[in-house]
């Protein structure tokens, strides 16, 4: 297994950041254009990664549709930090922190549409890990 | 790895499709009665992967929750095609693109009651594909 | 691959039960100190498995989120056991039965907070099989 972390910026704003050209960088560096599976996995317990299209409003709406089924009010057991916070910690329900995505010839083997993104709904750190592998196959 | 791409005719129906079937034959002809991981994934942006209970009213049961937690109605950004079908664009926040299930000799290693299954909440595409791999352990 | 069914006396009590110490077990006898995938699978249709920070309150947080986007009242068609039984049948459309997390050293590469949990709410099994399997890299 061929495995490396690399760093994403946030800058602390909440949304979806696209990880497709870094993905696709670190299989052209260690997969010597074979095939196998690439995993992705955020080390953190309030980030999720997620395989979606990107764009035409889809990041925001997704967004929108995570704060609705999981609202940031004073609800949640688990308060620190920000308002709503104890909803950052009760996304793994929804969006687990890992995924697999087959590869062939050296590239993720993605439909047309798909990207690989992190979903980072927590302001609160502006920057986040991603731990990216690659099984041989 | 081997691996190889099936199409799954829906004919345009919404819903959930089973697949189990098609993988236990994949891996008999493929896996040589070994142990491994089977990766089931669909290269599309509006489906996704379950492994779950089907028959006794549970698939409509699930499709009725995606519709209520994901409406078809005019909120998404993301606006072309079927009415609400921005929805499907946000599915991956639920029901991810890509699932594994352990394989020992040779066969998945299902619980009585699971089948693998594909998830098309979308009405506009009457075939779908589904990419089967088998990374031998 | 090196895989083992471990089981969960969960004694009928629905939520959130650890698993970290036995999968840390199970990678320390079976990984030799290597590289590789682990992939946590539950032969279960109304269980799921997640990593996620367990503790101050999360674990029950998580469990009343459940519980209000699948709630357990008579609107499911698969109608048996317990009341609100069905939605368990649904939970695979946001909690899934299997996860992979990334191996190093023998270790399971999680984050300071991350544990590795079965997540059961079914109060209608007192024990629940988990299968836990290492592939090296």
């Amino acid at each position: 297994m061929r495995t490396r972390e690399i760093e994403i910026t946030t800058g602390g704003r909440r949304g979806v950041f696209d990880l497709t050209a870094q993905v696709t960088a670190f299989l052209a560096e260690t997969a010597g254009g074979g095939d196998g599976l690439l995993h992705v996995f955020v080390p953190h317990a309030t980030a999720g990664v997620l395989v979606m299209e990107l764009g035409s409003g889809s990041d925001d709406d997704l967004v929108d549709a995570l704060d609705r089924l999981l609202p940031r009010d004073a609800r949640w057991r688990h308060a620190h930090g920000s308002r709503g916070h104890g909803a950052d910690h009760v996304l793994p329900l929804l969006a687990p922190p890992g995924l697999s995505v087959p590869v062939l010839g050296g590239r993720p083997a993605l439909g047309t549409w798909q990207a690989i993104a992190l979903l980072d709904p927590n302001a609160d750190n502006p920057r986040r890990r991603v731990r990216l592998s690659f099984l041989p196959g």
